[in-house]
């Protein structure tokens, strides 16, 4: 029974915590901390019948009766905590994106060499069916060599022009998401990078430096070629396909829906609309990705989603800023 | 916090012990017996940290501690343990069906006048997203008055020959789900029935008295007509297809599938099958249907799949066989 | 190049004239004729070219300039027609239904068998690229032996009560099309006939003796069991679709659409509604009949929709009103 | 009843003919030519009852029965025949693309100034009845203001290797449709362009100078963006799709399969492949270009499908090449 601390108790450490408590048998939490506690979250975690409750999560990371660590904290405490809870011995769980800053990944990175324990980072939407289906698709052959890999990630509604500004921009935010997936689905390092910005969902976004449309187009490593297409608004709710296209064939998902109901009407033959936003659509992925993380502790296996691939989402993003800022396409080696 | 027990530790009394231990939080098992305890059995509870095992279901009864009860066990029994589980005073959530035998069905409500406490019985159906999607529909006016409605339900696989034998046929069996759905769906009751039976599937199952395929057409209350189709073998699957068409138009379900990929190929442009069976297809409705047990007791609300959900559906079954076997339309009154 | 003549100039002589001299490229219309001929009939075929118009079909059929001739005409002279134009050594392609009578159906086949033209009749649907795709499913063995074969068949508008009171009911007038349609796709013959009836669209249809929604079940001569659901009025449209069930699989068309376009919006994912009725859905069908009787007359081959499948269709009709008038399953043997 | 004249009577010729002579009533073919005339083009002209057959294009523009000719002989005649055709007072309808030569197009509109007949550019797609949907549907606001315009073009197999060296380049011969689909659907004009290229098909095609694959990127006139996806080989068939996402929705459509039946098996659940190719997919819409063409000569209204259009196209495939050359984004104006 692996020990589990969760650091922050903010929308995804609570999703984390509740997937632990009943899905995951060979894993308990056993003490919780966020620097801004308050009554709702206090409640939270008595429902789950938790009772170390506290601010700090030094006291965690000193915790002996601790085996591992979610670090669920705002960003910018990502890779530190990361630092402290390696050299701390604990094996480490850590939201993405581990930092915008390369630097302090790279210090992940170091801390990790001297201290090897298990640090996987927190791309969900791997561990989602449809795009798992996929992959294996991809993996077994069925698309052949790959061509072409689209990716369509749109939000049902955008942030606020106040959390753009200090979001990074929606390439570290939202489409980081998306730059992990092509890598994925396709077993590819993209080399180059195209990013053709808009802001069309809500001047006030554009207006506090951010974009809220992308087209983005990569090279890939295989010589395949790769396009996202993000907005930060669909009314329709949260559209999240993907597409690999080959040599073969093509393996594509759609969207979930709560239900398969079809209303056939006057008005037309009406389906649901998607699932309406990550917690709805990736509650599921959330519990799996967890899974495989304790089940790397338990069974000592190498995690499948390390602190490369946190690594590897971040570099592309910021190439992909650089494509913005320079109107022009970007090598990737540009970058690191 | 619900107590329960739970009585008869075959599949599904499994099913139900891990959606209590892993997705209800108001209850909790605290006792089980199976007549044939064996290892497995065993092994199984322990996993759920459940210390409480023994072979008589009469120690449940008899254990203050417990406050409602679960009987999974063998279907002949249903009905007796039922009357005594209701003379205990304990809820019942008792699996379909209730007993082959109008008499014993009977029982049970005179146990329930004397002692009315919650009894619900296992249509799980019920709970299941689609089929439920599709009764919303129909309760919001989508379909307006109902015309006809459509059911398929097609196994993937046939029971043995000997288990057809002592099954009760195939009505008893497995259509009494679908005639529990016609219901269900349209709010309104079967008053007549015309069963066109057949044995397609496997010929063992005809000379042991049973049937593996039929179409099955019912008068409604309501002036509608409803149809369902049924098969013992459907190869590519579990189908579970509900339609209810009227004069505003048409709410119709498909199955589920695993993922939502689609395959591209030169064979053709392939979608997943259904869901492979009842566990797959139906966990989620388990689990459901529990909760809304536990909520009944809790908040002392009636329960919505009761003891008549429970008699009705027999009363078809058995009026299906009368037309089977007289090879004519019956009416529903020529029963009870 | 074929020399046809039409006789009758309403709506399906019209789509035939129009087919003939669209897109047929080895026949002609010669002759036409409609007892009622008026202005806009004149103008419809002056736009084809056709000069030889009158009002009598008897000048067509002693027109030696005409090779075979299309009986469009009312359906209660299809058969004394369809006898005539026989012995004067016509080819006939004849509507649907030959006629309410057998015994006017058998002059028919008597006058077949004395003067043994071509003779088909004009169950188009079996043309339908859909129906046909279905078909070729089965008989390429991807269904393996059939068990169930269902079929719906809703017209999106109701005809009036007065039309519905003369029109021999709406098995003879509109469900005479599905039981060809399961004679088609099985190979199979009914051998006994179940008609659950109901008045949902029009209280005015049933108060003319007619019914409007319907429930057909049928015991078919290889075992399999097959069911129409039938119904005078779809909201959403002409809504015809098949689905053969087996011991290997199913084969199941859907509706056409005018185009394949989805519509996401806040309200829902809009697929547009079927093609609206039997002129839109059915239009190629139309000229594939005709198609494959030119095709017949000038390769000397077998007609593939003859006399026996007009008569085949009108027992079943018979069959099923007395289903509906002795309220009981009827086996075929009692009417032929 | 618009008399027209057909020079060159390769593959695109004779689809016009044979739309004109089956299936628009309103003009008829008077003369056709082929420089390469050969028996196979005899008979098939001969089929159509068309006498007037040369080898002379210019026999046609001098012919005073002809009211209007149709210019599908190579690409590189295009322009010049199209000048002389117009300097005959000859309505004219042009295959694209009128020329890969932003001069010799110049020396049309610069013609058309003279003598200002109709004359209509060959994109037959916009009378594709899935396209029309998508583009009706923004048109009546059902997509709100544009954001991301995608389309998918995919042929079923690659040309020659031998022919890819002298047909312009991929952008020239086959995106030039989906450089018109994009202006067409969206109503608005590129402004810049980004091509990602790639050789992944056929190495041939790359040693030969041209690419198979590409991504291709266009911010618009109206803020939006747009991408299309080419691939010359897709083993599942001419993948054909478009969708416009904007700000109240999403329209898209889907490819055309011939039938929709669908087999359900142990293999999975089986639609069937896209038309297999331009000629299967578009013929309806080759049809309803050249009714569009007669109407504007019959009504005298303007050609929907102009020399602009045919030019603006040609811009667009330079651009690009302009692009796959540099490496770089390029400014549409940097064309013209």
């Amino acid at each position: 029974m692996i020990r589990i601390g969760v650091i922050g108790l903010g929308r995804i450490g609570k999703v984390h915590i509740r997937s632990i408590c009943t899905r995951i048998n060979t894993a308990k939490v056993v003490a919780v901390s966020d620097c801004c506690l308050n009554d709702e979250m206090k409640a939270f975690v008595k429902e789950f019948g938790i009772d170390n409750v506290g601010t700090d999560y030094k006291d965690i990371l000193n915790n002996p009766e601790v085996d591992a660590v979610m670090i669920c904290s705002s960003t910018d405490t990502h890779s530190s905590i990361g630092v402290e809870a390696i050299m701390a011995g604990k094996h480490v769980f850590c939201e993405k994106p581990v930092d915008h800053s390369l630097e302090k990944i790279q210090n992940v990175k170091d801390a990790l060499k001297k201290n090897p324990v298990k640090f996987q980072v927190g791309f969900n939407r791997r561990y989602d069916h449809n795009f798992r289906a996929v992959r294996e698709a991809v993996e077994a052959g069925k698309v052949g060599d790959v061509h072409i890999t689209k990716i369509t990630s749109r939000d049902p509604n955008p942030p606020s022009a106040e959390y753009a500004a200090v979001s990074g921009g929606m390439l570290l935010d939202m489409t980081i998401h998306d730059f992990d997936m092509v890598r994925y689905l396709t077993g590819a390092e993209p080399v180059k990078i195209y990013v053709e910005p808009a802001v069309l969902v809500d001047k006030a976004i554009g207006e506090a430096g951010d974009i809220d449309t992308a087209i983005i187009t990569m090279q890939m490593s295989d010589g395949s070629i790769a396009v996202i297409d993000n907005s930060r608004k669909a009314v329709y709710g949260y559209d999240q396909r993907a597409e690999v296209f080959g040599s073969n064939g093509m393996a594509a998902s759609k969207n979930d829906t709560l239900s398969t109901c079809i209303i056939s009407s006057d008005n037309g033959i009406i389906e649901e609309k998607p699932l309406y936003f990550f917690l709805e659509r990736y509650m599921d992925s959330f519990a799996k990705e967890v899974e495989e993380f304790v089940d790397a502790i338990e069974n000592d296996k190498p995690v499948k989603t390390d602190i490369e691939d946190g690594l590897r989402a971040v570099v592309l993003a910021l190439a992909g800023n650089k494509s913005i800022k320079e109107k022009r396409a970007v090598e990737i080696s540009e970058i690191v």
